[in-house]
């Protein structure tokens, strides 16, 4: 095992510590990646469990069609058709609460409860969900690295805006630049959204053709290095009207507060108040209906958010989205995003793509 | 809701029933569309959850950025920051053991428990999957229309085999195939595996280049009008050694002798047995060192499996893989898949494409 996820493992361990416990099972796959270097994407309907425990008896659970993993710890292999679940039980300590992933599914976590595996289990992802949250050094040199590849694919993404282009011939030739660009993947599918379509959050691409007059919303990131980017941008294609131009103005002003607030100490909620403020006063409150960010890392949406019930204060080494938007139904939407790395001082802000209104006319 | 719709829910409820249950939740995306013709596919961090009553009294669990859905039943939606599983309680028979979906993310499934929201928690998962595993009249013409495009696509993929071309080429070109026979998406990511690399059977596509001699496995599926194809094929590129074309045989005769044998009764462990025996007999035996087949339908991979350990037997609607392999390390590898319906008197086969072996030389 590399000094690397020592150190990340021995992070987790007083977390867990200070979470009143001594043991626990991790299944995420990337947190396994984040924990021991080991790859398992796609355990699909297999068990894949590393239980960590606080006197070091650690060992990871997998099944044989996936190897033996070199995880730097003990690994036991179990075959398809066995009680995946028992072959924990001898490495338990029986008479202590057992932390659980939270996104395990909850088949095997039902199995230990008939098994009496333990006398009670407890959601203890944030053990290692604020351990991924401080993005270590070596970490935030990845950030930097992927939002920059970002920033240059951006560029071209605009140059794509042209009359006729379909949403999906638009995320596909997204794709394709991220691949050229080193990207192993996209960080999830690239968003599209051309007029109306833009006022949807959470868009599907579809085979509206790009006519002069409609908004281009691009909301795209890819994996580079492991890592994940994370970006939106607002483009016009003919002259804004009145309403777009103050729309986009308030978006924008929205952000750079909201940036600008990002320090050590201050509080998410805070933050996301911040953008959501200018926002109302301008009119336009209830069009910004979702939360201002998400932390980022190793998975686009990572444990932690930028939102209105956030209490938790920001740290050094956290990396997150500052997205607002306002999206009138039926007629347009806006958002700008950019990703920001928390220093001691205050933040990186990690997109440098130009956050100006833009008209690219068609 | 439709007719479709209230027969299958009112067949999940029959089973729940026959475990001794009144009440479960549901939550897999797949399951959910099977159950009410609703599509959230992707509800990531956010709880999503159907409570089935035995009594009629469903009802359905969103967050509220999803919409609400049009399911034919009541709908709750949520907002993120809320407590989404808290949200279930006024809707539960709170004296009654509360089914679980297996799939459901720990986290929800704890935090009831916190929340003393049942007495008890059973996996219920067998309730939706036995449902699902017999496919009704309008599912099998569905399955039967997605493995005809497989196999017309297949046949375009022999054609990518060409010297130089790269694993991650083929199956780049593969999804265009796809896409251009009317898929929505493919059933998983294609494998192809060129000489040692087919040795793999969870290989992960590189840039190898393929030679004269390698040989080139083919296991790919493509997703039509909702439902998965999955089928593998395995070409040579030069006349193939003594033990190419022995193994060859082998693979070919075990798949044979297993689809000669499904019909309804038949226990699924023999139907595994049936090819493992022919294999193992050749003198291959640990070389075939995975599960027979799958189930499949809404997804590629579904609950069910062909293998040593799953004593039930074959019903009419039923739809899975056969697919023995023989994989020497180092050296290459074999794999020939088909999907079968299970009629009333046998089975029916659904790929066409040519199982003799082909020798496509480049």
């Amino acid at each position: 095992m590399t000094e690397l996820h020592e150190k990340r493992i021995a992070r987790v361990i007083e977390n867990l510590k200070a979470m009143g416990l001594t043991q626990t099972i991790v299944s995420d796959p990337p947190t396994l990646f984040y924990l021991t270097g080991v790859r398992i994407f796609h355990p699909g309907e297999r068990m894949l469990a590393l239980l960590l425990r606080a006197d070091g008896g650690h060992r990871m659970f997998v099944n044989a069609l996936f190897g033996t993993p070199d995880a730097g710890l003990p690994v036991e292999n179990y075959m398809d058709g066995e009680d995946a679940p028992a072959k924990l039980l001898p490495w338990l300590e029986r008479d202590k609460p057992l932390g659980i992933d939270k996104n395990w599914p909850a088949r095997f976590l039902l199995r230990l409860m008939e098994l009496n595996a333990a006398p009670s289990y407890k959601d203890a992802s944030a053990a290692c969900d604020d351990a991924r949250a401080v993005k270590d050094a070596a970490e935030q040199e990845a950030m930097r690295a992927s939002s920059k590849v970002n920033d240059d694919c951006m560029a071209e993404f605009a140059q794509l805006i042209r009359p006729g282009i379909t949403e999906k011939e638009m995320a596909e030739a997204i794709k394709g630049i991220y691949a050229a660009h080193g990207c192993s993947n996209v960080s999830f599918e690239p968003i599209c959204g051309f007029g109306a379509h833009a006022a949807d959050p959470h868009h599907g691409n579809d085979d509206t053709r790009l006519e002069a007059g409609q908004c281009v919303l691009i909301d795209v990131g890819g994996v580079y290095q492991d890592y994940a980017s994370d970006m939106t941008r607002t483009f016009f294609t003919a002259e804004p009207t009145e309403e777009e131009r103050k729309v986009y103005e308030l978006v924008r002003q929205a952000q750079a507060a909201a940036e600008a607030l990002v320090k050590p100490g201050v509080k998410l909620c805070d933050i996301d108040a911040a953008a959501r403020d200018i926002i109302t006063a301008g009119g336009y409150g209830p069009y910004f209906n979702h939360r201002l960010g998400h932390f980022i890392g190793l998975e686009d949406h990572e444990a932690g958010d930028v939102s209105a019930v956030n209490q938790n204060v920001v740290k050094p080494g956290m990396c997150f989205s500052i997205e607002p938007g306002i999206y009138l139904p039926g007629k347009f939407g806006v958002r700008i995003e950019d990703l920001v790395l928390v220093t001691e001082t205050g933040c990186e802000v990690l997109n440098h793509f130009p956050h100006e209104l833009t008209v690219k006319k068609i």
